[in-house]
């Protein structure tokens, strides 16, 4: 006989046999029944439950096709596995805190304004999203009609004419940055690094194995005459040098192809807020100086949401082929679902209408913030363009403390230490100023800002470059 | 005076000052204005061009904010850089194909039923995903609703019981494996891989810069016992062994986690299409036999779409939180595009009823598709499960030679070759019967599909295992 309590619910909405199986599994597992212990025919094991004899055969078929059980009739039926313990408690770990601390102003940079991107035009992307039918099969280069709204983007807003067949969509810089350190570059590669820069790509490519060579940033971005020799790569922030705020003259443009050209090495360019200028038009890409040499990058972070997962990347033939050769290999590639909504964005021309608006915002914003540290004698640093400035500090002991007091009283900002590669030769903090819902909201922030950073802020180091 | 063609178009929309930096920029870049030239004064070349003197002021703070002339006032103003010139052609690759051959059929394995999915779901889900507006910074851990979804799918359709906070959205489940190797594992690290086995994975591993050691698979998948024992991560496919179709046995598995647990090494499960079982019910998952050594991952690729970009990662708290890190230090994370319309899909219950709609279908097309081979004396290999099956042949020159047949007929498939890591121990091909529309599509496929088979199947290799 079975040594096993078993008692089944007919009223339950699980099937008698699933609830047997269950039973005897449980058993096994809690140690009442042993590998090769005998199992009560079907029959018998019917008869002592009163079951039909179909219940026990069912539950016996289910526990044989798991491997729990084997043999059945003739010589029986024996325990040949003992299935591990239903855990009575998760396994699983704690949650993860998703909540955070109440903040007044989030003035960290990076953060694009999405509390102007109106609630209509969202979902009216998304609506026309839903018209395509989904694929079978992923499309690793990207959707066809996003790579040419990306390169009517691009030509629209950065100047760059370019064949959609030389677009790749990415799912972001960073995911773009990765992909090149695996399919482009070499473990071991050294790559230069403008520093201070932009820390997430520096933990890419460190994460993928390569070397990264700080190169030495002034306020015109890039030095290009100072890069290492030996690096087979140079990533750079040219249009809004990250987190300087330096714009690379056409001179060290040319210089830069031209160092690239020489060595055969590449050059990365992450347009990461190119769209966004307020004073003279923008410069030509790097992408235009040298296409043979330049990897260009952009993303959709910035002036939408990063939450789309939407990038791209354009760059010679042998590059854009490297990268699909790779993402076919490693079965890799960005998700489509944002580049429908990216799509149908720029098809309505929402995109074009939405970017005016955040520019007009972006550089009233920038005024508001900049005029007020003014008052107070603070110079901020860094072009009229993108969503941050920088306010130079005396050393990293007065950046923390900084940081640290701000948090305190609920504003959120990053010091200048975490942009840097290696030691931080200079000291501040960086403000952004897209994350506020509305203008009045930073507006409210300003105050207790600037009480914070007066004194904090050397006088010798606000030089009067607000303005630049 | 400027020895330079200037044509300003008066009528155009662009300003005449734009026209002017235009045209000096276009003269410099054609070598008709050179370093160190001088460029006349604002005021005289006004006269010449008989425009405002304000146009040409403009045209200069241009070019000189672009970093291409400087100077000035009292000096006069020069030449410092020359722009590059802009090309005629466009410099960038030709266009890559997207187009394929016609095809009469798509029988390779991999694809989704995406036909099956109703358009009013497809709507539906899209619709809802659109009501959350766009947020600010990125969700490394995925969106907190979608991790919740995930969670009731994984009990729902796969038994397993997971705290949200276990789970992490990924990118899908090649994705998942690249940031496993980047982020778990070791640069140089040996991971054991089934052979065969899924090549995408074997392509991620390798990619990001890891040893993959082929482990023998039987009817059953992965054969434990055969494991190398310097492996720090074993790669498998338990519920639906990937080509082969075998199901890991409870006593095997029970068998890999102590494997595992003996060396501290990781089993990564990779559980792609363990939602599509037709006869008995689904073993427990590894994760649940070892959730301290197990990280699982699972994908709406074959139940949905892979377009989606939707995967998902349920793992120990040190797997968790290390994926995390590393997102946080590479900028990394899945887009949150897919993850909306997916949390739609299963809130709404549309995932759940398209998945009954699927297993129903599937699982008739698999019966279609076994008896016409059986018809023909041909045996079908692999489990009643999942969305293909194998039929063994002689050699890999038969393999090679089918394969070329079958797509000069209009039918795509496999070779099982593509499958090993290693030189292939057998041979046959992978047929996969979710891509075609409709059942009547691929019943149109079978008579071609059959006749190139017949003879090219060694009878010795027809087992009897169609209905396993």
């Amino acid at each position: 006989m079975l040594d096993v309590p078993v008692v089944l619910d007919r009223a339950a909405a699980r099937p008698l046999a699933d609830q047997l199986a269950d039973a005897l599994r449980e058993a096994a597992a809690a140690g009442r029944l042993r590998v090769g212990e005998r199992l009560p025919a079907t029959r018998a094991l019917a008869a002592t439950l009163a079951v039909s004899r179909t219940v026990t055969a069912a539950a016996y078929d289910q526990l044989h096709a798991e491997g729990w059980i084997a043999g059945r009739q003739g010589a029986g039926t024996f325990v040949v596995a003992v299935p591990p313990a239903r855990p009575v408690e998760n396994p699983m770990p704690a949650p993860v805190s998703l909540a955070s601390a109440p903040v007044l102003a989030d003035l960290r940079p990076g953060s694009p304004w999405t509390a102007g991107l109106r609630t209509d035009v969202w979902r009216r992307a998304w609506r026309a999203a839903a018209d395509s039918r989904p694929e079978q099969r992923p499309l690793r280069a990207g959707r066809p009609e996003f790579r040419r709204a990306v390169a009517e983007h691009i030509v629209r807003h950065r100047g760059l004419v370019v064949d959609p067949a030389a677009v790749l969509a990415t799912a972001g810089t960073t995911a773009a940055v990765t992909e090149l350190a695996l399919a482009v570059l070499r473990r071991g590669d050294t790559v230069a690094v403008e520093e201070p820069g932009y820390p997430r790509a520096v933990g890419a490519l460190r994460a993928a194995g390569l070397q990264v060579q700080p190169a030495p940033v002034d306020d015109d971005g890039l030095v290009v005459a100072a890069l290492p020799t030996e690096a087979r790569a140079v990533y750079c922030t040219p249009a809004h040098q990250f987190p300087l705020g330096g714009r690379l003259p056409a001179a060290r443009r040319v210089e830069l192809v031209t160092w690239a050209r020489e060595r055969s090495a590449w050059v990365i360019e992450d347009d990461y807020d190119g769209e966004l200028r307020y004073d003279v038009a923008p410069l030509p890409l790097l992408a235009a100086v040298g296409p043979d040499v330049v990897i260009h990058l952009g993303t959709a972070s910035k002036i939408l949401t990063p939450t789309l997962g939407v990038g791209w990347l354009a760059g010679p033939t042998g590059v854009v082929d490297s990268v699909l050769d790779y993402r076919n290999a490693a079965g890799a590639g960005p998700g489509e679902a944002g580049q429908r909504v990216f799509t149908a964005l720029v098809d309505s021309g929402d995109l074009s209408r939405h970017l005016r608006r955040v520019r007009k915002e972006l550089a009233a914003r920038r005024e508001l913030l900049v005029s007020a540290l003014a008052t107070a004698g603070l110079a901020a640093r860094g072009d009229q363009a993108g969503a941050h400035v920088v306010i130079p500090l005396a050393n990293s002991e007065t950046e923390r403390r900084v940081v640290a007091a701000a948090q305190g009283a609920g504003l959120l900002l990053d010091g200048l230490g975490r942009c840097y590669a290696g030691p931080a030769d200079r000291a501040g903090v960086t403000l952004g100023y897209a994350a506020p819902a509305t203008r009045a909201d930073l507006a409210a922030a300003l105050p207790a800002l600037v009480r914070l950073l007066i004194g904090a802020a050397p006088a010798a180091m606000s030089q009067p470059s607000a303005s630049r």
